[in-house]
């Protein structure tokens, strides 16, 4: 804060739909950087039962009553009022020895995650309260009998435990997900930097935005807490494997198998390709990237660059080329403009990272930087937990333990050479699972090597070369799009990955049943399913559209002279539509064959109703499939089923899918495929439509 | 066996390369339905680390150096072969007291969801030995830094431990994804039925298709297997959910983040709706799968029918007709023709399931049946272990606990009458989390209300009404394509559910870095990567088509009169393509446009090279998104790049994906899809040339 004379503030738990604070004066925090007492936590006398029971009984039905996009809407309207006060954020982060570039993946990159999770949200998931996923199973070969999986909101809490060092997008990537899924959020964060979690939600809860119970917050002791979970909560963890053991040995957690996913500290590895040597722009990149990666937040991230692997031929000039970068970061006060490293987060985690760097000394030498002391541009080395970025060097990792094993979870790295790429694939190894590791090389082919022999270790790999050298976001930065979390050590989780993250908070269901059955559970038609025929279904909007609005148009015959013609016009003059020999010598023609094309345009010939109404625009086709060959004299019909009704929440119009069956005289379905319209969602248009 | 006077086998293990037998006598295991001793049981002195380091260090290389298809073709043999061994299975079988038609769904269900398993891979998956998972992300604005999914085998052993009353079924449902994904496995059947499972198991490995260390058995006390496993491993269980709970818990498996899924018994409940009273035929399918599923396999299913949820208003009607049907049903020896039900799998077994039902019994009343004596048909009371079934009835379920939370593994299950659909669904959901329920109902929106009130808190759903009277499964059936598993009580686990299941045994990891490296990696053409120019890709065979081949099309003008004669052939004479006015009052035209399908024909036009060449066919379109409005007097050229190549195994051609990016004078992409092509290996065609 500003003012460090400020009393410190005393940190308060939202839960049961107030701001609390526990009993007792509470313990202090102290800041990172200065060793002044930040703010005060406890949460005594707090009743962890009460809150998950009000999040299940509140939170979960009042996001469950909105759909998806509704509640991606909502988070995009949070996601973009918290940005607006993001300086009260950094202003907050010094506290927690993060200098502003340290906290703008935390803060921005939270707040970003969580609208990248809003926007894909109503990119790739429909408009819907229950999704489905995958295609409708056939069980029976009349196909009376069939099956469809539904995803639903788990109807418990989200349990989300945080880590100290990313205090904002450690809860934005969790909760973002939650919500979209229609689960209410219970967070609990780290104590050393909950101060900056804390503010965060209560300016969060501050817009109104979100319904009672959505979000709660436990700043401090989360007492009993993980005793009363059912099998409708999830518990998500980030932070040490130790305890996240612990918590994921709970009795409640066994006993009721809640989901628990851990995302745990790893020893990543980041590899120097043969091809990459000194002078070549990927060299330069590596030497940044274990910089950065050493240095940034004081190393305290869980993707952190542990262990950094250099052709044996490259060795001398890369700790050259990194010494003289690490003696270049002016270390102190990360409110101090001029300086690019901050405190690590107490000076009792300070402790631990030295002591643990000294197991590491028992196999590796000290190369740069000294773990006990260290040169600051402002700051107090006594009241802050500063530490010079320390590089050691194993000399025989392969036969390294505690270098594979141990974490010094700060800006302590280890480097290790190796001969040839197997070797540097079993270095990577003996980390026993990690979140990340990465491989700087030009050559593809080695990029590719690498990638086989890494991936069943790790949750991400990233290439680095000088193709995407300035758009690339690095080794350490996990994405929304992508999942983070890695096997064994790493925790076996798996966060993110764009719309599957928000899959770990719903339930999974097979259903079964009759067509008519599976329809109206789902919402969507599915072949055998109830039709309707009434007004041609391009004269409806969608406030009168209704799945199963059928048409079935009349018949066409296919003629050598319209084949031979549309070849013609289009300049498709492929051998199977123009060569009666050729065709026959195709193995899947018998002869001469209408184009695909040809199919779908008459198609859509038969179906589409011509005048001015609510069908606006075909954006796409999905699925074309032409089942069996169509040859001249065939007669062909279209069945086009409403199949899908998606409506927008901002704008004037939805979309809609069509099951498109093309069926020749025999009644064989010849070609298959969904129709992808906008469709209005009244008719006349209002003057106001606009796309969202 | 068929001469019980025969001495009994001594049941072995196969690990290590090796059939070993345990030191000593072995442990007796009797036949279920006359007491005599079957088989001897036991591990004594077999050292497990060693079998599992066998697997990883022989097996997994082995299976990782086949393609998917090769390892579904693989299983596809193994599948054939025991279906016609299945004689020898069904005798085997007889000793676990079960009938020949409770053996179909383990014996022949088991070999069907192999084959399923094999015939699905080769469908939905590429014949690879990466997978792809989901869209390329592109993580940078100029597209040179993207993001891939990819999926490759984890580098353990999948330990498959089963329950006794799937022996067969429970092996093959849980080797075939597990194979398919590349993992080795290593069985451990429960010992009361252990000598059917070794049975098959010796009849699998006498094949020779498995590769050496693809499949070992554990017949017998897996002693110190679980404190070998490591963070490359996969552990599934089914079976009861203390013992689950336990090995969920062990050090090795906690320590190690250890995949562990658990599949067990749970309280699941079958609900008639009001709609379907007496008379109706849902009423009289509810009664007959209550009958079926209270008697098959003397109820010792995970999926069996325990609560019975029938309208307070029904419920004498109901009582009256399964009272009827369960009278009638012969019970002796599962050898005898006349049978209909045959023995539980030990008098140990009985003895738990009677003193289990005593506990329900303080909540419940006897209905039906005598928990204590049976009358048989043949067999030996003592000597066998026969129960009658037993039907309860929970006069005020609500209050009810032992009811919802106890399970008598036999033909024992609980009637509850209720009042409204709210009150089914309460009580289904004191189960606590099941694999699944039914509900019969012809009411589509009761049926929808129903699974919108049991959805979240089940793996399974099944709708039962007179239109799949014919062809559904049934409630107790767990099928192939579909997921198998709950939350909760069942375990949390999640088993098959199609491809999904081969996913459970590999790792996902995002892939990042520029094109041209997504690329090397994946095997997939990814926009941005290198593209080669030579000869039309058309020409090319794949055995010299590689992924990146381009063509480049001349431009083509796209007239009013091509658009005026395209709607006068094909009879699309839609208003935004003829009349300016209509299309310029459509939000997203500015004036009459050019039809998706017209620009995706002139694209054919443009890009087929049309003499007799290796490519045989066009077979679909995936994913046609058209981007922008095409308007008269633009020009359109074709991008068409190779982008994925999966050659058949049995064929004398594959699948060629390749991308199609139709691009307009200002180089805007004004359409974008993937056309799906069949190509020949080599060309001229061979004779021999034929369809898998």
């Amino acid at each position: 804060m500003k003012d460090e004379t400020l009393s410190p503030r005393r940190l308060e738990s939202y839960v049961v739909g107030a701001w609390r604070t526990g009993e007792g004066e509470g313990a202090p925090v102290a800041n990172a950087a200065t060793g002044v007492v930040h703010a005060l936590i406890g949460t005594k006398g707090l009743d962890f039962r009460a809150a998950l029971e009000w999040g299940r009984a509140v939170g979960g039905p009042a996001l469950r009553a909105m759909t998806i996009h509704q509640r991606a809407l909502m988070l995009k309207a949070l996601g973009l009022k918290l940005m607006e006060l993001k300086e009260d954020f950094y202003q907050e982060s010094f506290a927690t020895g993060a200098t502003r570039s340290d906290a703008w993946p935390d803060i921005e990159g939270g707040i970003g995650t969580m609208l990248t999770f809003a926007s894909k949200a109503r990119r790739e998931f429909p408009n819907a309260r229950v999704l489905t996923e995958g295609p409708v199973e056939t069980l029976a070969r009349d196909a009376s009998f069939m099956g469809q999986h539904i995803l639903t909101p788990m109807e418990g809490v989200a349990i989300h435990i945080n880590a100290y060092n990313f205090p904002v997008w450690g809860m934005l990537e969790k909760i973002a997900p939650s919500l979209i899924a229609g689960m209410p959020c219970l967070v609990k964060p780290a104590s050393q930097t909950a101060y900056l979690t804390e503010l965060v939600v209560r300016r969060m809860l501050e817009t109104g935005l979100l319904p009672d119970g959505a979000l709660q917050i436990v700043t401090g002791d989360p007492g009993d807490l993980l005793d009363h979970v059912t099998e409708q909560d999830v518990v998500t963890f980030t932070g040490s494997a130790t305890t996240g053991q612990m918590l994921r040995s709970k009795p409640a957690i066994i006993a009721n198998s809640v989901r628990f996913t851990m995302e745990a500290d790893s020893l990543n590895a980041s590899v120097l390709g043969a091809d990459a040597g000194p002078g070549t722009p990927e060299f330069d990149l590596f030497v940044r990237e274990v910089a950065r990666e050493m240095t940034a937040k004081a190393g305290q991230k869980c993707t952190a660059i542990r262990r950094i692997m250099v052709p044996r031929s490259h060795e001398t000039a890369f700790v050259e080329a990194l010494t003289a970068r690490l003696e270049q970061v002016p270390i102190g006060l990360p409110t101090d403009a001029s300086v690019r490293m901050g405190a690590l987060v107490s000076l009792k985690d300070r402790e631990t990272v030295r002591a643990r760097t000294s197991e590491l000394m028992t196999e590796a030498e000290l190369v740069v930087g000294d773990p006990e002391s260290c040169l600051l541009v402002s700051g107090d080395g006594e009241q802050g937990a500063f530490m010079a970025p320390v590089l050691l060097r194993s000399a025989n990792p392969q036969e390294g333990e505690a270098v594979h094993g141990i974490e010094a979870f700060g800006p302590v790295a280890t480097l290790m050479p190796y001969d040839d790429p197997e070797e540097a694939i079993a270095l990577c190894r003996k980390g026993r699972g990690s979140l990340v590791s990465s491989v700087f090389t030009d050559d593809g082919a080695l990029a590719a090597k690498m990638v086989a022999g890494l991936a069943s270790f790790h949750g991400r790999v990233m290439i680095g070369n000088r193709a995407s050298a300035k758009s690339s976001t690095g080794h350490g930065s996990p994405l929304a799009p992508l999942v983070h979390g890695g096997p064994g050590r790493a925790g076996g989780g798996e966060e993110m990955g764009g719309m599957r993250g928000v899959k770990h908070f719903m339930q999974r269901t097979a259903i079964q049943g009759a067509p008519a059955m599976l329809s109206a559970v789902t919402g969507q038609w599915v072949d055998g399913a109830p039709v309707q025929h009434d007004v041609h279904p391009f004269r409806k909007s969608l406030a009168d559209l209704e799945i199963g609005d059928q048409i079935v148009t009349d018949a066409r015959p296919v003629t050598q002279a319209d084949v031979e013609h549309f070849a013609e016009f289009t300049g498709d003059t492929f051998y199977a539509h123009m060569d009666s020999a050729a065709a026959k010598a195709n193995p899947f023609f018998e002869d001469r064959v209408a184009h695909g094309y040809l199919i779908a345009s008459f198609a859509a010939g038969l179906f589409v109703d011509p005048e001015p109404g609510p069908v606006l625009a075909n954006y796409g086709v999905d699925a074309m499939r032409f089942m069996m060959p169509v040859y001249f004299g065939d007669s062909l019909r279209v069945r086009l089923t409403c199949k899908e009704i998606n409506p927008r929440e901002n704008a004037e119009h939805g979309e809609v899918r069509w099951d498109c069956q093309v069926v020749n005289q025999k009644g064989e379905i010849v070609a298959h495929y969904d129709v992808l319209t906008m469709v209005a969602k009244s008719w006349p248009l209002s003057l106001s439509d606009a796309a969202e």
